[in-house]
């Protein structure tokens, strides 16, 4: 009597932005497990669903929990933001699977894509994502600062637009500030940065900026920073980066 | 008497895949515009609705002809694989409006976000992008091959996992084979590398293997190629990067 379990993501925010197949596999769940704002955006489809709630930061564990309930028959749907691959469960779960129970390593395991923030972000402003990119979570839980430093080197060093995830919390304010100062040593002050705060939500706020202008203190966690490569442009109130090196 | 032109991305092949956000932008259009296979995704919803399919690699023109018709005032979408603003349509309706009619600049445009490939193909496999990730396409039609290989090298010193759109082409072998070589003075032999085709449809197959035995010629125009961080792991069929940067 093995069960199965599907990580999907909800997308940025708005249900309209959720994938047909991830409503689906909500729907047939019959447990929920996932940080309890992203279980808020589900309907509730069926009455006899459980949901297992839990608090941010506790990834391995909530992976464990929904592991041990699929091998006891449950269908089990872990809920994350955005897309569950990108700083997300997906990651976790498969770290769980490795350093738990043997028998996990058999269970019917399914992954669902799904629309991550700097997608939504950058539809929001046009298509700065237009070239090669690269997306670095600041959060030093559990890679160590320096590494994070030398990925931002690498990505300015070589021209990419950089998405930063996770920008800012009120356990680490001073590291997109840190961020910033590194950046402005390689990259130019009129390369447009942008403050994208609940992207693919109804209350979705822009602020379009520029480097040498950029306000640390204008991110929370709900922002998606996004800052351009050399060719990136804006016009009016979109920001783009072309398909190639010259536009 | 002004129209709207909304980008959109169908996301990797699956309608399950598409967002009921793009699903409603298609519904409510009176042109489409796309490269004819994209177009033959959508479900025909009105009898009177315009299809305008075009050849690939003709992004520009194809964006200035859409940007035509919504100021002739229809109500235009224009259609992407995967996500609009991933190596896709969003970045070439930018480049036509700033270098085209400055009436342009004044439509109503928008861009709805979607599930690009390197998500689908990730979520295929477990989770590879679990870390930090940057994506870099392959091809060299709009920039030059010099750039690719800086960015290929900052990728791998800095250790991202690096997603490769446009892998090979007809008109581009060489490419793929030419990337591994470069990798390999980087990144140690045993790295993941997947390839992973047609990801996100009924059809999707992979290829896990490392870095070492990667061999060029199993990419084809619809695979996306994943290389590994130095802590990237494979356990059974899945292959994940756990979040930080020790499991």
């Amino acid at each position: 009597m093995s069960g199965s379990l599907v990580v999907v993501g909800t997308g940025p925010g708005k249900a309209e932005l959720m994938t047909p197949a991830t409503l689906a596999a909500l729907a047939k769940a019959t447990d929920l497990v996932g940080y309890g704002p992203y279980l808020d955006r589900i309907p509730a489809t069926r009455p006899e669903q459980r949901r297992h709630a839990s608090d941010n930061r506790v990834e391995l564990e909530r992976a464990r929990h929904a592991l041990s309930l699929a091998a006891a028959g449950r269908e089990v749907v872990v809920v994350s933001g955005g897309d569950p691959g990108v700083f997300a469960m997906a990651a976790a779960v498969f770290e769980a699977v490795e350093t738990g129970d043997p028998a996990w390593r058999a269970l019917d395991i399914r992954v669902e894509p799904g629309v991550t923030a700097m997608l939504a972000a950058a539809a929001e402003v046009g298509a700065p994502l237009g070239g090669d990119f690269c997306a670095i979570s600041l959060s030093d839980n559990l890679k160590a600062w320096a590494t994070i430093e030398r990925r931002l080197r690498a990505a300015a060093e070589a021209d990419f637009v950089i998405a930063l995830y996770n920008p800012a919390s009120k356990a680490r304010p001073h590291q997109l500030a840190q961020a910033f100062e590194l950046l402005r040593t390689i990259k130019a002050g009129y390369t447009p940065v942008l403050f994208v705060r609940a992207a693919g939500t109804a209350e979705a706020t822009v602020i379009a900026t520029t480097l040498a202008a950029a306000d640390a203190a204008q991110a929370d966690m709900r922002t998606l920073v996004i800052v351009g490569a050399s060719t990136t442009r804006r016009i009016g109130r979109w920001v783009y980066t072309p398909r190639g090196a010259t536009p």
